[in-house]
């Protein structure tokens, strides 16, 4: 699994954004990091003789031109983020001095990184496991405190103490099973007990069916709570949208049908990242046009994991019959224009069974405090979290064989069948840290990094 | 001068480029820039008691919410850039995280850095001088060698070294000839040897004529040597800028007067930087738009380093009587279309006195060459370059009042009117490296800055 040829070249990127900044970091890892630095480095000490964690200034020089005045930190393995030795070094931002200290250290005998190349090394040389990889990934492009709490926590280990947990168990009776193989001739023997054996996969597989189910709260997370904003023709569901955003995203006219196509953009609220999808009003018509933009109204209902119903005073609360009979989410019913109602005591609360809001007047905090209340209630459903579609479908089949394990324990099936299941099982789970991956698996997780990390 | 108050908080910003990147790097620095991350730090040993240079892991968490896990590299004054305690944390690059991340710091007693606060404290705690201060700005801004080698030699103290030595020579004869004044009584007595001070004043004012002269080529360094591309119509000058620069920069056809404003646009050659301006064809016309497009050529002539005056081999090749009359740069004769020319034996040759070049087919060598020789003659004529507008200014004034102290002495003033006179250039080289300077002139200079420097 470990490719040793691969470690054995020293590798340097630009770590920091792409761009003119006060300071820019350039990474350097690898058996020769330091050696290579300090060949164009003339400080008060040379980096050769530095202790681990330690920073030195001194600039940046190549026979009589010096580039830099830098700060190079030295990293000594395994005291690093790669568990190499690692040089990162803090030059001026300027892109042409960014740009030219690259150069001078290929030129000295780097490769250049691919995209994320230190995560994978800190991967092949066991800093981390793969779900604790892509959690790096996962953590730079983290737009919210929610989806920077996930990332977090899967960076932490708890994706991968969960599996490990349950696969450690699971091998121990594998073990066990497959030991009663190689006594094959003695049919009665059976050192693994199968009712402690049905006892733990039952066990396993809820395990693994709740991690499923998170995952569509930790993908929602990751890519923003999907809300839809469904409703009548004119009820104000582009006003709401626009009052939720703060800006005049869609537009708004008197005008019956003037949101055609629907509009998405995201909103941050109490560190959760919501997903707001505008549609068109629903109504029986004959324009086809408008049947289009109705029918995506509906898919868009169908995929969200909240709806905000939109209704005025004069409508009807309930929605119609039908039309929404395939939404899975849960629905907000939300009486907007609720300035038009006789006595200004009902806004901002509750009217019947819907929230009275003024989307107009942007008097839309119920719907907001509502839409966290429902984002937060779900999030609370599993501690541990999938977020990771690879992590997703790999469960799934671990899932499938443990169901398979269920089966056959109860068919009384042989040993021999039932180790199949539990190896596709253990196959399924440890793919998801890492512990069975192939290079290709790897190439196509580090390709998603952005180069430097 | 110092503004001791203002070096009571403790300041922070981010100091990477802005964007998403692998890493990011928040700068804390001040009296509690320690006491401020460590409240907010949890690693192996608190920060508190770090030793100076040395990088601590850790995460950054606030009651029960992690922020993230970080790199936080301490330096203690007086061993940091701003000459105080100072924390750089290295955190993973997402947006929100740094901004998190900042907040944080606000919220625990920091305040959100001005541009160039990082620099100007560093000036204010005397780690370096105004020249000095200026020159990290244009390091950052550097786009090219030579401006980071003027930026870097300024940095490295260069201008400070040279006017230092200048105005400690004049200081040292400006307290004599003001001892003398307290003597006054004494009408005959000289501590200052007038002959001496003649020779002195000759230096200086030599050394200074040559700083102001270096500022033409320091400048242009900076914002590139400025190469005017002219000659008569449908010579090939915008085929020719399209050939340096290696894209489809100006619209080209068989039509004269094709160019009508002149373009620009910058190129690196052998690490210097040009900015090369493609003009309008010279020739006798009516039309008022085309008079006024050659009006334009000829004054971006008149304020070119270089001028390639582009003719083709029916043209005559002298240029025409007066239209270039004003001209202060060098004039690089070229012979354009030289594949038109019987035998290929003469392309990248000198024709005559003209460089024969094909832009049409890209042989331009010859071209760049002499651009990168006439470029490289200018720079090596002063050591010490002046790039900076604000230096010029004052030297200028330095230069001024060292020209009436060399009168003065002729015309055997009296010592009190001499040390007005030298009192003013004392004070306008002071005011270079800002040994002599007032709120205004640094809020100007630190204004140009980028936050997070």
């Amino acid at each position: 699994m470990r490719s040793i040829f691969e470690l054995m070249q020293t590798i340097c990127a630009i770590s920091t954004a792409y761009g003119v900044g006060g300071i820019a970091v350039i990474r350097v890892s690898g058996e020769q990091a330091i050696p290579i630095v300090d060949s164009l480095f003339v400080g008060r000490t040379s980096l050769a003789s530095a202790q681990t964690n330690t920073i030195h200034f001194g600039r940046i020089q190549r026979e009589k031109e010096v580039l830099d005045e830098v700060l190079c930190s030295v990293f000594r393995a395994p005291h690093s983020f790669t568990g190499e030795d690692t040089v990162e070094i803090a030059c001026h931002g300027s892109l042409f001095i960014q740009q030219e200290l690259l150069r001078w250290l290929i030129d000295a005998g780097c490769k250049a990184a691919e995209p994320g190349e230190f995560t994978r090394r800190a991967f092949l040389n066991a800093k981390m496991d793969l779900t604790q990889a892509e959690a790096v990934a996962d953590l730079i492009a983290a737009q919210s405190r929610a989806e920077k709490d996930l990332a977090l926590s899967q960076l932490r280990g708890s994706v991968s103490n969960e599996l490990n947990a349950l696969r450690e168990r699971l091998l121990h009776f594998t073990s066990l099973i497959e030991l009663e193989l190689d006594f094959a001739d003695h049919e009665e023997l059976e050192f693994a007990d199968r009712s402690e054996l049905t006892q733990l996969a039952d066990e396993i597989e809820q395990k693994l069916q709740s991690l499923l189910s998170s995952f569509r709260t930790g993908n929602a997370i990751r890519h923003g709570i999907p809300v839809a904003i469904v409703g009548a023709p004119n009820v104000g569901k582009s006003t709401l949208l626009n009052a939720l955003l703060g800006e005049q995203r869609a537009i708004v006219s008197d005008i019956q049908g003037t949101t055609r196509d629907t509009i998405e953009d995201t909103l941050v609220l109490d560190g959760i990242l919501f997903r707001l999808i505008d549609t068109a009003g629903l109504r029986e018509t004959s324009d086809t046009l408008e049947n289009m933009g109705i029918e995506r109204s509906l898919r868009a209902a169908e995929n969200a994991q909240i709806i905000v119903h939109v209704g005025e005073p004069t409508s009807n609360p309930s929605l119609k019959g039908g039309e929404l009979e395939d939404v899975k989410g849960t629905i907000v019913e939300v009486l907007n224009k609720s300035d038009l109602l006789d006595g200004c005591s009902l806004h901002g609360e509750t009217h019947g069974s819907r929230l009275a809001i003024s989307a107009k007047k942007g008097e839309i905090e119920p719907l907001k405090r509502e839409l966290v209340r429902i984002a937060k209630a779900s999030m609370q459903t599993s501690a541990v979290m999938l977020s990771n579609a690879r992590h997703y479908e790999a469960v799934s089949r671990a899932h499938k064989a443990i169901i398979r394990v269920q089966e056959g324990l109860l068919a009384n099936l042989s040993g021999e069948l039932l180790s199949l299941d539990l190896q596709d099982c253990l196959s399924a789970l440890g793919e998801v840290t890492g512990q069975i991956t192939n290079q290709e698996v790897l190439a196509n997780i580090f390709s998603k990094f952005c180069i430097g990390k």
